[in-house]
């Protein structure tokens, strides 16, 4: 169990196979940074292109095709002390017709709002955009990872703007810290990446972005020979949950529900007839994301109406 | 503000401009009751041709095209200490691969699971189907309207299969007791319409159903004039919300949330960057049902990041 | 095999079960007239108020649920020289961020373009409008009835914007002169409506409107004693076809294709494996509506080669 | 215009910035062959792993990011007897209830069907499969490309099991013989990659497979400098058509619709209501495939009804 402080000099925009940054063994934990969705690090500095830059891949040592690499969120610390936030809510978010009364920016610069984020207070706080009346507007700091994810078969290199079976940009805000995310091993080694943090973010991502911000991020990686998942899976004190990843929102319902069923079949002992029946009546589902080329649908159990594993 | 106690003789299963039942004035309060989803009331006998028939319509004096109706569910309390639902998971709601691994009943009368209802412990419990080891299983109770609405526009009978802009049968487990309902008029008086209780759902109503059982019911009525709403709204103690009612999913999130950008603007003094900034980072969507003809996203936002109305 | 002359004193724009404006047997023929989707008739005036207004309904004798109602349309003649179309494609068939540069018309009055219809010369002229250089254009003419349908079943009474299961608004150019529609019949009498008429429509009716214009209307109905259809189906002298109904077209592709599948197995005598290898390499699909509220697909498959009925 | 008869050594399952295989000029000719997509080639034998293998990638010099890659499909010339089809519907394109009542095959060896494919009669017959009455069945030929695309932006590698900007894996029996495919150009030398021939196929690709064969091919590239595309394009004798590729099908169309505005600006010398009016009336759409990852929905408009370019 080596903890690893791992300072990445290159930064990947596909989670693909690319060289390993870092080998670990599992049960490893590392200790790293992330920068922001536009390649901006803890100065502020543009670090490397934008574009939801990923730190790794990070080779975990065991890891083969047919097992189920878990990794623990520890640690997600934004690293300085501003972030940003796009200013209106996607056109594709909207009814059709409403979308030409959007608040459309005069330009991109004007397109963002600037946000102070205090870890000591627990909160980020809007810094008084000239174009609106809003005010100041204070709210509960929730840093979560936006898009992480292992390398995808078949030799795929896919962009950091979308996701899938791997995982990728889901923009999840239930993956925060203290969250175990599971994802399914494509290659050996896995290839974990992580990148993309935000400070706060609402469900859905409706305006493209949540408070993006550079992290100093520590997680645990360990793997699960032989389980065999299809889709990101995660767990944190009270649910366990998967993630669908697709258009329409329909479909995402599709694969996340058909993962859950998986999951309560195999490692919690219920039969099909009574996990649907639990299901019918204790299912949650969350808005991951509503904006990226594959949007994301959460379903949740909690674990309280569940047997034990 | 009269309490009219009110014994309903006729039911319908289409929402639409029925002769009134009742005629109330705006502020009064009706205590009646609603059969459940096959037209069981609350002895169990079969009152009424099933297809989610509704108690109604109450005509409220006052209310008229371009108004919205208030409705406040007082009290909502399973009449029989039995509750009945299906128990499989519904085709639509998981990978058309994986829909002939369903648990398919043999036949329709193996479809139903039978919950007993305890008002006073405040659970409903499972009684342990032959078909599943899954046992006895407590849940606790949280009674919820399945459908209610108002007389659509144009002369319109509209199935209490689906919903749509006045309200119908949305199954969204958060118009529950002591919520507000909030829904456009169409037609002078309104024609409130109510039925189809559940005294617990999973979101989604993903087998179709939530635990279905008859009511007794009180709730009151109030007309904002001149309130221009195009989607069914609610607020409980906590939020605000707006139900949109479409296919595919993505739909139901656009008319939710561009009522919710109209509700914002309107009645929360929030100009249009200001509440896209504020939406962005604070807004949470729950799923309704992805079930009936219409799928029901809900839009919320959460009073204590408001300002006042 | 009567002709009825019938001359319309009354229109409906929901398709529902309103008192039959005529009784005829089945075999019978009529000769009718159809206003335009705006209500105005052979003369440009204003007969009834907007929104397709429907000619009927016919009550056919015979005709029980459980049967399907067949409909030829024997004639379809414009009736006077000038129709409308909107100029503008609809929000929703563009990608959203092209919206806001859509040709937004600056008020109603210019939303429109006008058409001269010449029956004689089988052609549609587009009169010059003076917000384009497009100048004149000159088309084929294509008669079709953008709506027509049975009354639907449970008592709805639905918007003649839309359609369903019943027929309604299916907007598919293919419902042209010469073609038989078949309906399935859920009341008594089947009650079936017609109207909303083009000269000429594109394939999604994606400005929202065809050439709208007034007919001449001659219809022969036939009734088929227990044939079971679910959905609308039609057949011209090359194809037969269905239609599904529904958002998204995703949706509509199922329910068309699902009941391609019903009929080839139940009329031509084809096995399942032989209907599936035979559609999978001979299947047409068209696209009927994308604009209205429920989307219509055409699944079509070429009689030559089909084995007969 | 070098004619360049090229022999491929290695095949690739995703399309992205691989090797060049060959450089070629603008305006040349390539003579070669293409596995089919079980990577079976004229001889039968499994040549390289199946997944829909791509000849190429080609490199033409000139093409650079913001060009059109214009690439004229010669001649498409199955170059073996026999090809084969799946038997089934894709679960997807029926309704979810009907799933269950689809002929699934007992084994994987059951799910194909074999064809006769015969260039001199330009037939496909159906070779009379054990398990349906169908007996034989002689189509007409219809040789297409199944999947061609260019190597996508930002180093991403993409499964030819999908489609999207770059093309792909659009299933479309459009591209055909002799028909011109457009393609934007997101890396230098484009990198053109061909392979999934179909002899046949109907429109949706509804069984998840055409007639799948190998291919004699020949085809001739052509820059477009300045061009900026953003789908896929094509044009034969009649027709201008776009590819919009993505879920559900009513993005697919959003997607190509929006292409074909900007073509009919760009190239047509129309103006936005013009365009307008003109696609409103004219418009056609095919439903490329309706089973890969991403759909594809084409647009297109008839030569005869468009100003010259």
């Amino acid at each position: 169990m080596t903890v690893h402080h791992f300072e990445p000099t290159q930064y990947y925009t596909t989670i693909g196979s690319h060289a390993p940054a870092l080998v670990v063994e599992d049960g490893d934990t590392v200790v790293t940074t992330t920068v922001d969705a536009h390649g901006q690090g803890a100065s502020g500095d543009q670090v490397t292109p934008p574009g939801n830059p990923m730190t790794g891949p990070f080779y975990v040592r065991g890891a083969e095709p047919g097992d189920t690499l878990a990794v623990t969120f520890d640690k997600l610390t934004p690293n300085r002390p501003h972030g940003w936030s796009r200013k209106m809510v996607a056109p594709n978010v909207v009814e059709p017709e409403h979308v030409p009364f959007l608040p459309w920016p005069a330009d991109e610069a004007k397109a963002y709002a600037i946000w102070q984020v205090d870890n000591a207070a627990a909160t980020v706080t809007l810094i008084d955009p000239a174009d609106t009346s809003i005010g100041s507007l204070t709210l509960p700091i929730n840093s979560m990872v936006g898009c992480f994810g292992v390398a995808p078969a078949d030799g795929q290199a896919i962009s950091t703007a979308t996701s899938g079976q791997h995982g990728g940009n889901m923009d999840y805000r239930g993956y925060g810290e203290g969250v175990t995310a599971y994802l399914p091993v494509f290659v050996e080694g896995a290839l974990f990446h992580i990148g993309d943090g935000h400070a706060l973010q609402g469900d859905g991502e409706i305006v493209g972005t949540g408070v993006e911000i550079s992290f100093d991020v520590q997680f645990t990686v360990r793997v699960i020979k032989g389980l065999r998942s299809r889709w990101p899976r995660g767990e944190n004190g009270e649910y366990i949950f998967t993630a669908g990843n697709a258009r329409p929102l329909d479909q995402a319902v599709q694969h996340a529900t058909s993962e859950m069923l998986l999951w309560l079949n195999a490692d919690y002992g219920l039969d099909a007839v009574g996990a649907h029946i639990l299901m019918g009546q204790c299912v949650e589902y969350d808005l991951g994301n509503i904006y990226d080329p594959a949007y994301t649908m959460i379903c949740k159990v909690s674990k309280r109406f569940l047997p034990a594993r």
